[in-house]
């Protein structure tokens, strides 16, 4: 497959319209295209697009007048001599179609083994009830500084290589994975990343404040969350020198658990690359967090602190935002920091409902996260549907009555299955500062996709008399379609109704990294 | 096999501990046992239960003890001369337990199309445009009436197929379905679910008010909702005329869409039959309905409205209940009128939040149900999830802060996923007023049961060496275990990231009516 030149997606494309940068009340569309793109074997790039070659004769006409050769066509022009192309064909028989791949924004790789477990906590107990158990264990701290990721635990390497696996099975193609305090256990995140080609961001998770960190797990410093963030940073440079698919990015954890030197010191260390590196922390996600960060920092808030230490850049992901003021948010905006938004852990751990037509409104960038293990799911488009049904749930909340804009109009609030897609991919490239790379099909970007499956509409007769006990295979998964649904419907219906079983295969940068047993 | 006296089934058996009837502060916990039950081909029900053979030793001396010979064991005992039995097994090592049957205590089998479309909508516009037309497609109305479920249009009866083949795999072994206004075809719901073997109750939907049902789609009069609602009874009364597997329900749609006189004749048929029949409507589940009741009754509840026509009975499914009074509370109590709890339904079309722990404080019955296609969803393993989610949000929501109990403790208000499953099995016996018979795995009780598998813990070594790049052979659909969790925590998981492929068969009465494929 060396001598392939371009792999040729061909048939039904489906993404959402980019909207506009800056404050917009406009809302995205779903686009359906048929038609066939082109991707470098080389680079993974989209280097065209022909939206009219949606028939056989069409397509045919495209690869002739290329003069592509189809490697795996059964026949071929005797003496042909052009370039060999890869044909990947969306069957819409069975209703798939190309969507591009989901980003998560917010995911502690660490805490996939808890997915499922919180009881009935709240954020601060729920971290020393569930969470610092379990991150404890991919490591030992306090022992002599070494690098190498085969000094991680076999236990932690398991739930990392399944983390990645379950993510990119659910159409996740790039994650901003928080990992732990160890160096060793991050840099394996980073390489088994690397390995199954999933995009990644790769946070060494900083915490050094003994006041609001356990004992059994923390930095003994603030010199050591800023040199043992520096070497997994190395780490990943040599990894992946160019940053292709893996980036390091700075992890403070939260402001309580950080001290101030260690805080002010992150901020420096990202400010000193060029480009500035990628930071991401946590925000104002459950209201006792935000009280106790206005007892550690009194008349400052809690995003006014994160900009105090120079951690609220246009490269930040800000982690939940549940609860911010109005000026917090016009900081936000004013720092162009990016929001990720996780509503299956802000329903589950009962965080709140972050006001996201708001923030979309007063133009701050927002993209999903599934936030395990506060968050339940590793998959996006449980997050996707999450975010809907919140966002239909904000008009009850008392903090939504209390700042009602009444010139909004009524309903406003709720985010629609377009609006939620939209945060998925466009949102989550735009918070990952990828918005021109990522996201969409558009000649240029990078080829981060998923094959969806829906399957087709199955006919059954005789039902009364007949003897046929089973489902009817049509379907595949959940996703039941009748033959009467628009092509919007359908994308509804995945929406509500799919899973993991509907992606078909899933491609990063061109490359094939996972499909569907 | 029609000489087979008892299937035996053994080893793990979870359910919930039955709580005591009325006001209660008790919460219910999960029980499991190791053993095994049996159940009479007859009657599908459990004639004996032995939690102490858990091992094949006892195992063993159970079967020889009651001289019964397992018809597919490989060597028989030569001339053994007992009873034949047939054994199922749950298969510890795949982390197979049984576990009681789901029921639904309300779903609307003719939306099934349109689940997941729904848009923006609220209750009130949702029904004009989604529900009322895809309904209005079952049949015919103004037409010579028949009573023959072959006068049902096939696209009907496909869909009522696909619905009762659905909500099998999901594990409903009983649902309590809403039709339409057809008789043929909600005889046809009958006739299929008696076929698949389905427990359910069939309501034939009435709505005559011509001020709020379209022209296109009603009654013509009060004595049409009457007399097309006794066809169908009558129908059902000689497709199962023990009621076994099959019973019909009294169902007037809700107040605003039926005239005084089909209240009032629709509650007198209830009672004219010994017992009374069961009766199914919606309750105060958007704040506009509730505001259009009290308007069109004006000084009376929206409960206290039902129970004037004599339709709040202790055989009354009440639906939704997200915006009920305190005095509409202790009449539904007083009645011991049940409600069926809708989370998924009520989140989606932005309703509201049903104060559940509030309902059992007060000694309300509670299930759960999907309200398909209100709800996305056909399956009560999401509506608990979903009963569990919206309950972490109760606490922020306008309502909730207005009525809170001081005396609560902080928080009490979440459901657990131990209360959540119970709504979803004893609950629901208790609303479908069985609470003798279904939800539990005593002796006498009927055997409707589902077989969970939630897979193995997978060995993987070499990760960063290795070449394997697919997920590991252990999960059984997005489950994913590591060895590390207590039976409890393997049930959180189960509710969380669970679905249809962790169930692996169904029984109803015995009989298995769903095998996953």
């Amino acid at each position: 497959m060396s001598n392939v030149v371009y792999t040729v997606y061909r048939d039904t494309f489906i993404h959402l319209t980019r909207l506009p940068e800056g404050p917009s009340r406009s809302k995205p569309q779903l686009v359906r295209n048929c038609g066939a793109l082109w991707v470098s074997t080389e680079d993974g790039r989209i280097k065209g697009l022909d939206w009219s070659a949606g028939d056989e004769e069409s397509f045919g006409a495209l690869m002739a007048r290329n003069g592509w050769i189809d490697i795996n066509a059964d026949t071929q022009t005797p003496g042909a001599g052009g370039m060999k192309v890869q044909v990947v064909k969306a069957d819409e028989a069975r209703n798939e179609f190309f969507f591009p791949g989901f980003i998560d924004t917010h995911i502690h790789a660490p805490q996939y083994p808890n997915a499922g477990l919180f009881g009935s906590t709240t954020l601060l107990d729920w971290l020393e009830a569930y969470t610092f158990p379990v991150e404890s264990a991919f490591g030992k701290t306090n022992t002599t500084p070494t690098n190498d990721p085969k000094d991680t635990p076999p236990s932690a390497l398991r739930i990392y290589d399944q983390v990645i696996a379950r993510t990119l099975s659910h159409g996740t193609t790039c994650a901003s994975y928080f990992a732990t305090v160890h160096v060793p256990a991050t840099n394996a995140l980073a390489a088994l990343c690397h390995k199954r080609g999933q995009r990644a961001f790769i946070g060494r998770v900083c915490m050094d404040n003994p006041s609001f960190c356990p004992e059994y797990y923390r930095d003994a410093t603030a010199e050591e969350s800023l040199t043992s963030t520096k070497s997994v940073i190395e780490y990943i440079h040599t990894l992946d020198p160019k940053g292709h698919l893996i980036k390091p990015i700075i992890t403070p954890r939260f402001v309580p658990t950080c001290t101030r030197p260690a805080l002010e010191s992150l901020g420096s260390l990202a400010a000193s690359y060029e480009p500035p590196l990628h930071i991401q922390t946590h925000i104002s996600e459950n209201l006792n967090e935000v009280a106790l960060v206005e007892k550690l920092f009194p008349g400052v808030s809690y995003a006014g602190v994160y900009d105090k230490y120079s951690l609220l850049t246009k490269r930040t992901i800000l982690a939940h935002a549940v609860h911010l003021s109005s000026s917090e948010r016009a900081l936000i905006r004013a720092r162009d920091a990016k929001i990720s938004h996780c509503p299956a852990s802000n329903s589950a751990l009962g965080s709140g409902i972050a006001p996201v037509r708001t923030f979309l409104d007063e133009g701050l960038t927002v993209g999903l996260g599934t936030d395990v293990s506060g968050g339940y799911s590793p998959s996006i488009l449980e997050a996707a549907r999450q975010a809907c049904l919140a966002s239909r749930l904000l008009g009850h909340t008392a903090s939504f009555s209390d700042q009602k804009n009444e010139e909004c109009e009524a309903g406003r609030e709720k985010l629609s299955v377009e609006e939620s897609l939209y945060l998925a991919t466009r949102g989550g490239a735009a918070v990952i500062d990828m918005a021109d790379e990522l996201g969409g099909f558009e000649e240029g970007m990078i080829f981060d996709a998923q094959l969806i499956q829906l399957g087709s509409v199955a006919a059954v007769e005789g039902l009364l008399e007949g003897t046929g006990n089973v489902l009817v295979d049509g379907p595949v998964g959940n996703v039941d379609l009748f033959g009467t649904e628009t092509w919007e419907e359908k994308i509804q219906k995945w929406v509500w109704s799919g899973d993991d079983r509907n992606v078909k295969a899933v491609w990063v940068a061109g490359r094939l990294v996972h499909r569907r047993a």
